[in-house]
């Protein structure tokens, strides 16, 4: 019978305890630092991590200094029993589930903050959002000391911040990007799924749905500004709103593709509001 | 014949393999971060860093980031093969002068802030030094990946700010305060002494012979406010001036003491111009 939980640790000095014990013995370890309320999306980062360095270590905490003021960070879903009990199923060698005294104990007075990429977009949506998330990934990265990192392409723009912040202090490890992971109706599986109703859930493939036309009508030749316009319009239609934006950008530093052609790869997000989840999705151009 | 100069390495990528290779025998490492203009104090830094880790890195690089637009970046002395003979004479194992490419590559975009201790003093005399000095000794401690480093207690504040900065992001390192080099005369040892001229020279230990009356008369009872004051006035008197401050402060937090006695230990900190030279000094209380 599978074990139902991997080892479980709280503090930054056991997790390095354990890694060095790893390393000692020549082994590679793999970081996946998550919120929890962990889906098929989350599992799929594990395989990832253990195919890539052969241990993998779930992180498990609900980062309150990502959350805006009026954002979800007390509803957001929390049962650490069921995620330990997921990451088991995956092989996931061990989980840090530290406390926020741990992470932030009194005193705690440093941000680590990237400009340019993190600005527009869920940067402008959300303030001081990748400020939260640039720290707390700087944080898990020292504590844990991973040869690698894996983190989704779903949350497209906090991908290239990390890697942006990884590359910017010279923190030495390896980031890998994995692919979104989608419902059979193609919506991107996220953990604020769950805030969904049974109707907004038949809406919310929409999302994904208006994306794919967009990336067809832009292959197609269609101005940039006519299809997002297009892609927004087509989101308030199925029940989404605010929309907080569709975008093309750049792919590595997210800015605004100039007026003529795209140069070089771009890609193409979204986030809006369904009912009470924010929900985001991106495809590559 | 003593090696006139320590094996200079001016990439990440070779100074990583250098201790790497120290590492795999065993064997531990400290680094001393310098903007060279090497003196006497820098190389008691160095001979404590063999002390306590048996191998010693200095880097070298003067960082832009930490200069506001009317300091002294172009001005600040430059002399590599001085500084590496030097460095030398003191054992010290590697030299690592990067240059502001590798450093700071195209789209560099990251920076580390500290709230709170990097704000008064010379965080506010100086608006943007502190963050700069915390984003280049983040990065030179994950380029390298010492067992501890070294920073001279004459630049206090920043001690200070990097302890913070340190146990924040949990950069496993640990760092050691050295106690201020001075000359006979009382005048710390500082690379900026070079601008002073033979007048100024003989007037400059009058910071320190300030900063040790105040110290006496704040052990004599003598109320914070008057004691700052008169510090100032004698500096004035001595031909310093703009006097940027002289203030006494908690030892760790740099925080204003309270109206009563001070509790915890404190410290005097100083800051004022005498001619081209910018001088900085402090004291435990």
């Amino acid at each position: 019978m599978a074990e139902m939980s991997p080892p479980i640790v709280r503090t930054a000095a056991e997790l390095r305890a354990r890694v060095a014990g790893w390393r000692a013995a020549g082994e590679r370890v793999g970081l996946v630092p998550t919120m929890g309320a962990l889906h098929a999306g989350h599992l799929s980062l594990i395989r990832l991590a253990k195919a890539h360095a052969g241990r993998a270590v779930a992180s498990l905490f609900v980062n309150p200094t990502q959350f805006g003021p009026n954002e979800d960070f007390a509803a957001y879903p929390r049962d650490e029993a069921r995620d330990a009990e997921l990451l088991a199923s995956v092989g996931c060698d061990l989980l840090y589930a530290p406390g926020v005294a741990e992470m932030y104990p009194e005193g705690a007075s440093t941000t680590v903050t990237v400009v340019g990429v993190s600005e527009p977009l869920d940067g402008a949506a959300r303030p001081g959002h990748f400020a939260g998330v640039a720290t707390v990934v700087a944080k898990l990265l020292l504590q844990c000391g991973p040869d690698i990192a894996v983190f989704g392409e779903k949350d497209y723009q906090q991908l290239q911040v990390i890697r942006r912040m990884v590359r910017d202090l010279d923190i030495p490890v390896e980031i890998l990007g994995a692919p979104t992971a989608r419902a059979d109706d193609g919506l991107a599986l996220s953990s604020r799924n769950a805030y969904l109703t049974p109707a907004e859930r038949l809406a919310a493939p929409e999302l994904h749905r208006a994306l794919a036309a967009a990336v067809e009508q832009l292959h197609a030749g269609r101005p940039v500004a006519e299809v997002e316009a297009e892609a927004i319009a087509r989101l308030v239609a199925a029940g989404f709103g605010p929309v907080d934006y569709v975008e093309v950008r750049g792919a590595l530093d997210l800015a605004r593709l100039g007026p003529g052609a795209a140069r070089g790869p771009a890609r193409i997000l979204a986030a809006a509001k369904l009912g009470r989840a924010r929900l985001i999705d991106n495809l590559a151009v």
